[in-house]
């Protein structure tokens, strides 16, 4: 194989001439409902792990396959003829949330439509549009030099909206083949404004349903009124004792592990460029709260929250129904931060809303998931190198920043194959995900493409193979003297 | 038109020889899916306008018609030949409710099925059973001796799940034409056990839903969680802040009007024959519980009550989304007892559910109806002769309770026509009314329509034309030194 280092304007050239083409191809792969949380949907999962294995394939990536996992299969394939240079794993997740409620969509979710610059689909930025853009650019620097900067496995699975269930044991399994001297996650966004940014912090999730049940049918809300309890009015009364007027959520031990945030952490958050105004008008609520004592920035990319998903119980129809519903139900998750352990807060949580749950009325707590938090110190070499290629692609040079989602699977590529991780992701911040509408500005498309074939550029440059690696997942192992960075400036 | 008393061995053999058709044209009725909270359901309730006055027509009712009142149609008709007899208006209501959740029901709620002595129907019991047993009545006294006993007026309306919004209207419209000497309101259900009874209370009820709203979008909890209010948590502080521990309403001004119980109002609940552990494995609760300081007979018969009667928000499929739902809403009715205003505690309510919402959502509150509170006291004659005929046709006297339900016509024809009523109902007190699997005892249908010819035969021998009127509804006019009877031992 003849593996030329493309230049710059023949790698431009080529993804200039093959845009239509790219976008059906985006558009294809937008078009599988891969919603990975309904079971009615596993065929569509891996179709889709399918489409990725396929262009894998086509492209010139090797040892390819739909790999099984005990749940949805992920798509492996990798390419290692860059002798001497790093080995970079690049992850991304081709599954999709639920698309309900329907009616707010502008056009059908699995019908991509471009409108307005931006490409709008479930999926479309979170995370089926990254996955794509890894994909083009591996395409196009093959197509143009025949080879790679860097040797990369791909690993695009299709389980991370509920929570990556199965890949902690897939990546054991495949420990030694994967093994790698960093990890590359294109699964966050830009800083508010569609700044580009690197993130350096994610916060985890504890995700758990709560379902309340009375009598086993729904009551006459007149001949029983008053004598029992109403399960609704129970999960109201455990729900409204999870959190205080403060924000401070009230489960005891909830913030016994929470790192507090250092004077430098929180001078880093401050100086970031931040119109909170505009952030709080393009969300379009009223006002911003949450915690006390804490900045909006604080808030949503270093603290803990508690937030109920879903609710439902009795009856949701027109006019008037006069029961006391059978059974209630909730959903409710939060977002963890270092050092804040999952199945920890879990039982936390468990135990507290069994504590608080009124009298005459059965409850029951099951988790549905969760993952670590991570925050990945900024000083890395790939994390610079990283940067530098998105200052190159994107004209300017990115901010660092702590993201308030969750990839679960971060903190396992760090506590499973030792990797550092850097989160390049190229979506704009109001891109929708998990929302009705979500959409993707199709110019960060189009640069983060570019910016992914200059990162491995950059990156073959690096000495990764060794003390290059510190980043820091939450739990044992983290030494306090490290570096923790919380969201800077201009790198 | 021969108008002869026809004797109760004739009665009961018609009733015995017809009994055949009798449920077939019962079941016909069930038929129709008559729910009027539901607006596609509208031609429904005319059919089943339609069904009743084609009834009354047949059997030598005269002055039949579907009368419109600006909602769903109600079915008229009298016959008035009993010359120096009282006046009775029967009054019952052929609209049902809705019939979700549809998955537990043993067989369809719009296909009767006869089970285990039963008729399992959605309104086999509330109540087009008991408009059925009326006119089963009549037929019966019509085909045998050519006559009814008495002046019926028949008034049976097709809006009373929605809370009888254009009745009011309708009865101040036709004060003349329903002249009266008693109404007659066969609505209500047996005592605990099955024990026959005559119901001296209803409580009234102010129903209102909650809206809360967020973001005009669901939001990533991840991206945006610690930043915003969440409109589910925000309601369910709502719904939490409304009734405290002990089951005492928290809304300001709630109980000013709600007369104390007296001792002997307490006293007759003491002597009712209650199995309380009966009553709670019967309802499938694991205990029973309630206002502090009053007992299960009280709290469900003379207490106000605070229900949420269907709540909902953010995702309710399976699995895990990870979202802020953009609204939430929930219905909330409170049963109400004299003197209670359903227009006043609406406004209290609401204002204190917008003093107490949390900043950062918007919250509205719209009422979706409501009734007065109704007690009788016991002495009437009417009463007395009702309670004669149930205890001839029953084998046992009846005893006389407060029903916790709210039949809003009750107060409005005490007010309005400035009639007596008499509550005599014959459903089962299981009868799922409101639930899935409702369900009628055939052996109460067949009782009661027998009970029923009596309680007519009863009352042409009583002097209703003045003094008889005894009753009195919630509100002012009310003088203190009436008797108040709250729930009686056995007449």
């Amino acid at each position: 194989m003849t593996t030329t280092a493309p230049s710059d304007a023949a790698l431009d050239r080529y993804l200039d001439d093959n845009r239509e083409a790219r976008l059906a191809s985006y558009e294809a792969f937008l078009r599988i409902p891969s919603v990975s949380t309904l079971p009615a949907h596993a065929p569509d999962c891996r179709r889709a792990a399918e489409f990725v294995a396929d262009e894998l394939r086509w492209m010139g990536v090797e040892h390819v396959e739909v790999a099984e996992t005990g749940g949805h299969p992920l798509a492996y394939g990798d390419w290692l003829h860059a002798e001497g240079a790093p080995t970079v794993v690049v992850y991304g997740h081709y599954d999709v949330q639920p698309v309900d409620p329907l009616d707010l969509w502008e056009s059908p979710p699995f019908e991509p439509a471009v409108k307005g610059g931006r490409m709008l689909a479930r999926g479309a930025a979170d995370d089926k549009g990254q996955v794509h853009m890894h994909l083009r650019a591996a395409e196009a620097l093959l197509a143009t030099g025949g080879s790679l900067p860097v040797n990369v496995k791909f690993v695009f699975e299709g389980e991370e909206e509920t929570s990556s269930e199965h890949l902690d044991r897939w990546l054991e399994q495949n420990r030694d083949r994967l093994s790698a001297d960093v990890a590359v996650i294109s699964d966050t966004s830009f800083f508010e404004g569609n700044v580009p940014s690197i993130t350096l912090g994610l916060r985890g999730l504890m995700y758990a349903q709560i379902d309340v049940t009375g009598s086993p049918v729904d009551l006459h809300s007149g001949t029983y009124g008053g004598s029992v309890e109403n399960p609704v009015n129970a999960l109201c009364h455990i729900v409204a004792a999870l959190k205080g007027p403060d924000g401070r959520i009230l489960i005891p031990g909830f913030y016994d592990d929470v790192v507090p945030l250092s004077d430098a952490d929180r001078a880093a958050f401050a100086a970031l460029p931040f119109d909170e105004e505009a952030y709080r008008a393009g969300i379009g609520v009223e006002s911003l709260v949450g915690e006390v004592g804490f900045t909006t920035l604080e808030r949503r990319g270093a603290r803990p929250t508690l937030d109920v998903n879903g609710i439902w119980g009795g009856f949701q129809g027109e006019g008037a129904k006069t029961i006391i519903p059978a059974h209630a139900h909730a959903k409710v998750s939060c977002r963890l931060v270092t050092d804040q352990d999952p199945d920890r807060i879990f039982e936390l949580f468990r135990d507290f809303v069994l504590e608080v749950a009124p009298p005459g009325v059965t409850v029951d707590v099951v988790s549905l998931g969760g993952g670590r938090p991570s925050l990945t110190p900024r000083p890395h070499p790939a994390t610079t190198g990283a940067a530098g290629a998105m200052a190159a692609a994107c004209g300017r040079a990115p901010v660092y920043m702590r993201e308030g989602g969750s990839i679960p699977v971060c903190a396992s590529f760090e506590r499973i194959l030792g990797l550092p991780v850097v989160l390049a992701g190229f979506t704009n911040p109001d891109d929708n995900a998990h929302a009705p509408n979500e959409s993707m500005v199709l110019d960060n498309y189009e640069r983060g493409i570019r910016a992914i074939a200059r990162m491995w550029q950059e990156m073959a440059a690096l000495d990764l193979s060794d003390g290059g690696r510190g980043s820091r997942s939450a739990g044992p192992g983290r030494t306090g003297d490290e570096p923790r960075q919380g969201a800077g400036t201009t790198a």
